[in-house]
């Protein structure tokens, strides 16, 4: 009779404490799942420390320093990258940005940069500096604007919303970004991009696909 | 003996089928959390539709008939509102977003519209018949751009992308757009919707905070 209550128990106690582990790593992955939300413009604080975090007060320029802002947040997530960056982005003129994605270049990380011709072209824009330094840059064939403003970092981080990578957008208008690693949101972006780097291979012939 | 038994052995199937229940109601309630990304330019249709699904064949237009496309999901989603639409849009001139907002205005539910002043007066917006059918319309005051393009239905559904609410973006550029219901990332548009509502008020003086 013992031996069965034992059993008995000892099954109880098991079945429970699989049900607690469960439990408890969903909660630690979702919690894990990252999902923030930014707005724009941003406090204007000196970003020195985010490019060289082994001297973080080696700046000594009259900018606020230390304050952790949404533009902050923007750097640090484009520089976690540790494999690619893939980035699609309309207006790209952002001097510190064009510096996070050389840094990254620099640092063996495979960058893609797809950007729209017309703004391509324009006073002030990166994407020359960008092609120089050896990345790899695609401009949108087509006469419609390519208006997305995304990056997928390491394929598996998603930044977008409405902020195009100008100094204006960061610093005056009213903008908002999503950071996230929802896979069921990241996959899309991630094919989009796909889709529209084979479409805009220079050495190959492509119909744009309507989405 | 057979007792303590039938005891251990009820206690166990009883922990069990409550950890399967909770599993169940965790996976549905995961499958539930709305996920959806959308791309632009979306394929060109006939959207009569969706304004009167009771008549799904009273549309004798040229354009094709019953096709689902992103702009019709884009349509589906605005209508849903049972109670609230907070639109937050730096241009506003697609005819048919247009006529989605005064459906749901028609039916009763509460819609505010936050725009950029500037587009405001552009020929072709949208937001002065939204006025004069009597929504409420407030204009970002300040000299920036007021550059968001979400909406959030009944508080909970947010709608954001890179896509401005005209027919450009709908039909020929490369847009996208997030709809989800994710808490952590609807809670942030709703606050910033909120603030950016009083602080817009015609009859309140309000200095813009820096997000």
């Amino acid at each position: 009779m013992w031996t069965a209550k034992v059993l008995g128990v000892g099954a109880v106690a098991l079945a429970l404490s699989v049900d607690v582990t469960v439990r408890l790593i969903r909660r630690l992955r979702s919690r894990g799942t990252l999902k923030e939300v930014l707005f724009f413009p941003s406090e204007i604080a000196c970003v020195e420390h985010i490019f060289r975090p082994a001297l973080p007060h080696s700046c000594v320029c009259s900018l606020p320093h230390g304050v952790e802002t949404s533009f902050s947040r923007l750097l640090r997530h484009i520089l976690s990258a540790a494999s690619t960056l893939d980035l699609c982005v309309f207006a790209f003129s952002n001097v510190n940005l064009s510096r996070a994605v050389l840094t990254l270049h620099k640092r063996g990380v495979t960058v893609r940069v797809l950007s729209d011709k017309d703004y391509t072209a324009i006073s002030g824009s990166q994407i020359g500096l960008l092609r120089s330094a050896g990345i790899c840059v695609r401009c949108d064939k087509s006469s419609v604007y390519m208006h997305h403003k995304f990056a997928v970092v390491d394929g598996r981080r998603l930044i977008t919303g409405s902020l195009n990578w100008t100094l204006t957008a960061v610093q005056s208008n009213l903008e908002n970004v999503i950071v996230t690693e929802e896979r069921d949101l990241v996959r899309p972006f991630v094919d989009e991009f796909h889709r529209l780097w084979v479409c805009n291979d220079p050495e190959r012939r492509c119909v744009t696909v309507k989405a």
